[in-house]
């Protein structure tokens, strides 16, 4: 049957064929997931996905969240998955068993996750938030903290949230109003004002667990005088018992493009003076508890778009594979049969670029949960600082590269059905809508770029860069051994000394007086850095691929691998010159954009 | 004031100083536009368009069409609208007096579309249909019909619509079955389904006059054997009187991602056997009159496209001016004040993307504008030819490319507001939405590119697509004499070198047996071309400005050239060398999205 959500033999083939996920089991900490293990999990996830995940994505587009006195519904078929989510204890994968996780490793919790986010990524923020949460508790709570909330959280029973942006401080976070007083109890008294709030408010669980980002009074400015509270939607005893609402209340919802299902919350603390909380962490040091989960978040960005880019690549295959219309290009007269639009060159180019996007996309989020799980197993510091650096520089390609290429995947999507698919009836403008906020939360794009020329390309004296590029070269030597693949191995290998040239020459650059101009051109270098992985990780897919053509794979696995041919060859042949070109224009460093007055603009 | 529909000083900029309208008021037909009544059109364009139909494009977005037992509502406040532009007489402006047009130059009519469209375009569709189903009466119909259609369909007392597409004949339009059988009386009884139909049923006018494409009874097969004809919703006598309704109906409209305030309506004809037209021009023609049509339908979608990327930068650059968020990149200290976020370099190398592409698009879109005036008013058959070759090269660019840079231009406008722009409180996710659909229809863009890459290129004998380069080394041989430009000048020149050579060798492509691959390069030809000619126009421009600039311009002016010499660099800095790679793509030819097998796409 023809797949829609996620293409399950390529899911396979990153976890067991690219990644070797099964390596992992042979470490005590992962013990319990051998390839059997991971496949069932796999399928279990895919089941729900496409059994209950699925058929109401739909549904929850069109409900969307409800606003009533304070009160928020979510899309009432979203309850039924909720409790299957709960029942599966699908919220906490990687989690300590300790508080109610499975202990998964990250790479086959992503895989999932392709999955349900695939399948209905609005109805997976709630999933998210609290599980983010509740690592927050984890990470930073006292005892008495994680005793309280963590397993409650980490199983579902209560929610989680953000209480991050506000109206005057979206990007920059330093500019928050938000303070808390310390009362005699060691509690602490919280009056603010918060926007953007998914699942700020909700009729999915009992209760609510609101990490907050609030200024102690008198505490510096900026990030530097940041702390993190704990603010329970209703009250928690010490003995666990619930005490009374906390004041705190959801004030509105936004109507928005997309992602409906997600109740997206205005929330007002201490309006009648009476919002308690209790410090999480250290006072002063909220900004770093954010960092630390940033990561995270921002990979759930990535595998966010990543889901809608799968979902709306299959639906675009299936489709063309059955829409018969015009004739083949090389039919003689106009009563040659029509042809299923899949055999139309534009179509094909299409559905080529869709395909190597999303498979590059699903390689690059799955190996940064291999980092992760590496850095969980390895006992040697400088093994993990190396892993952690990869991550480190990864992730503002896998937030900020993935979510516009998928979004392109998307817009793409609905091109493939035509007039079909500008309309309601189809999920391909859904996917297109949902996807568009994974360019903006968690760290715009912009701020991604900036990321990676400002913190990233440096990190450890741009040891961390150089290691990514390492990684690269391994698979490019690989590949040059392999005749099939040994010219677009040196394409490959070209691009990447082009772009370790660059990213120097941008580097210097945004350390000298035409820094304004290097940031002008950041966007750019992500772009570049990202086509460069992206090139890498199709190469690294078809260098598997023809090792196992050439030892003879088997009848209903060939067309599979000849796919992973083609994609690198495709990738590396049509998106890389292109990105050569970008390289140009950043070692070009024009200074027009920085230079040019703001009146010029015009508009006036 | 801040603008946010089109700015009226670019506009200007463009209709005098770039284009030179009032030299068509020196030819008898054009006698009447003046630069001074010129100047009083678009001011009051304007007006209707800031005062009037911008202000219920989010009422139009949120109350949508209804439909209830065949009864089509458009938005409640679009029928004020609707009489403004009868009153004004804004439908037919460009047509023959004799029938209730104004006579108007095409180019003065597109700036007036500029901001209609910018203000609201679903509303434009109903007029743009309207008129272009008059304008299809005009030129093929007999004196009687024109007698009793042509004037209440210019003057909008009468709807139109274009009745052409069917379930299984999309863009394949030689498919469709709909029928007609010639009645004793002359007319024609018509039986078919049609989908998609923009207007096909509303409460805006009395009478709604439908040409629809169907199959004579006994006509060839495919395309050569299509007619047109004219549908009456309500029969209208020879005296011009109202006969009884027609038999035919709207039967449900599309929910959409966008455009809700355009109903898309799916039509019955013939249902009782009923239905009755006549014979719009000579049978078995109705293709070559839907072609006479397509340039002026496709060249509207462009400036559909046109109207969102030019409302969504102005918006963006209003906010980015006051939005003040986060520190200047060079402050020291975290204790700097906040700047408007239009200080941020990656805003600006934003916002400098949309102003160039707007700018860009605006440029050509009335310069084609002027090409059918410059038709309109030559005697010389040469000419004539040569602007219609000019046209018909540069329509898949101003459908195909023009969309897609404007669809990313409303993304960018998204983008600049970060969470709002995603919520409905502002226009720009409406702009997104809405821009979509001209991606779409009038033939999708993957149709353009073949068009661009299997008619125009080898038009005339390749004449049209060098007469285009000859244009484009006008602008660059002018450029090259003025100090400021002549580097940039000579960077477009040798990038529209690389465009000939790359044209010729995708065109021999095309005609070898490696004919598929050719096609599937033909997409990147439309964005190399259209790279082209938007260096071409931003150059073109610069020259003006740099001309004034040394002229010594007024004060008020000044930063406007400057803004003109700032895109140009901009555009051919850091977008023409990526276009350069694309080329290289192109002339590499890579044959795989042709060779690669069905089932190596995965997906089952």
């Amino acid at each position: 049957m023809a797949q829609t959500v996620a293409d399950r033999r390529d899911v396979d083939f990153v976890l067991h064929e690219q990644l070797a996920v099964e390596n992992l089991s042979k470490h005590e900490l992962f013990a319990d997931f051998s390839k059997k293990t991971v496949d069932l999990v796999i399928s279990e996830a895919r089941n729900l996905a496409i059994k209950e995940m699925m058929p109401v994505l739909k549904a929850g587009d069109e409900e969307g969240c409800t606003f009533e006195s304070g009160k928020v519904s979510v899309p009432e078929s979203f309850h039924r998955v909720y409790e299957l989510f709960k029942e599966g204890e699908w919220i906490a994968m990687c989690d300590d068993p300790q508080w109610g996780g499975q202990g998964m490793p990250s790479t086959v919790s992503l895989a999932a996750k392709n999955f349900f986010h695939g399948a209905n990524f609005p109805f997976m923020l709630a999933i998210l938030l609290g599980h983010g949460a509740g690592k927050l508790v984890e990470k930073f709570g006292t005892d008495k903290q994680k005793e309280l909330f963590l397993k409650k959280m980490y199983t579902g029973e209560w929610g989680g949230t953000m209480l991050l942006t506000e109206p005057e401080a979206g990007s920059d976070v330093g500019a928050l109003t938000t303070t808390a007083v310390k009362n005699d109890d060691g509690t602490y008294s919280i009056t603010g004002n918060k926007i953007f709030i998914s699942s700020g408010e909700q009729d999915l669980t009992k209760n609510i667990i609101h990490p907050v980002l609030a200024r102690i009074e008198g505490a510096p400015a900026g990030t530097a005088g940041i702390s993190l509270f704990l603010v329970p939607k209703i009250w928690v005893n010490d003995d666990g018992s619930f005490g009374e609402p906390n004041d705190i209340a959801c004030t509105g919802i936004e109507e928005k493009m997309g992602i409906h299902g997600s109740p997206t919350c205005s929330m007002t603390l201490g309006s009648k003076g009476q919002c308690r909380g209790t410090l999480l962490g250290e006072a002063n040091k909220g900004m770093r508890a954010m960092f630390v989960m940033m990561n995270e978040a921002r990979l759930d960005v990535g595998m966010q778009a990543l889901g809608c880019a799968s979902a709306s690549y299959l639906n675009a295959l299936n489709y063309a594979r059955e829409r018969v219309q015009g004739r083949h290009l090389r039919a003689g007269g106009k009563d040659a049969p029509g042809v299923p639009i899949i055999q139309h060159p534009d179509v094909r180019r299409m559905l080529l670029g869709m395909k190597t996007c999303t498979e590059g996309c699903r390689s690059l989020l799955f190996y940064i949960g291999l980092c992760e799980d590496m850095i969980h197993i390895s006992n040697d510091a400088d093994e993990k600082a190396r892993y952690q650096g990869l991550i480190d520089v990864l992730i503002p390609i896998a937030k900020g590269y993935v979510t516009d290429r998928a979004f392109e995947v998307c817009s793409q999507g609905v091109q493939i059905y035509g007039g079909y698919g500008y309309t309601k009836e189809y999920p391909q403008e859904q996917y297109l809508r949902d996807c568009k906020i994974t360019h903006i939360y968690e760290g715009t794009n912009s701020i991604q770029a900036m990321d990676l020329l400002g913190r990233k390309l440096g990190l450890n004296k741009g040891r961390a860069f150089g290691d990514l590029m390492a990684e690269i070269r391994k698979t490019t030597e690989t590949a040059k051994g392999i005749p099939a693949l040994a010219e677009l191995a040196g394409e490959t290998e070209a691009a990447v000394a082009k772009l370790e040239e660059t990213a120097r020459h941008i580097g210097l650059m945004a350390a000298s007086d035409r820094m304004m101009t290097a940031f002008a051109h950041a966007y750019a270098l992500m772009e570049v850095t990202g086509d460069a992985v992206m090139a890498w990780m199709l190469l690294w897919r078809a260098s598997i691929a023809a090792q196992k053509l050439e030892k003879g794979a088997k009848k209903k696995d060939t067309p599979f691998y000849e796919g992973q041919m083609a994609g690198a060859r495709f990738f590396i042949r049509t998106v890389l010159p292109v990105s050569l070109g970008k390289m140009d224009v950043i070692s070009g460093g024009d200074s027009i954009a920085a230079d040019i007055s703001d009146d010029a603009f015009g508009g006036k």
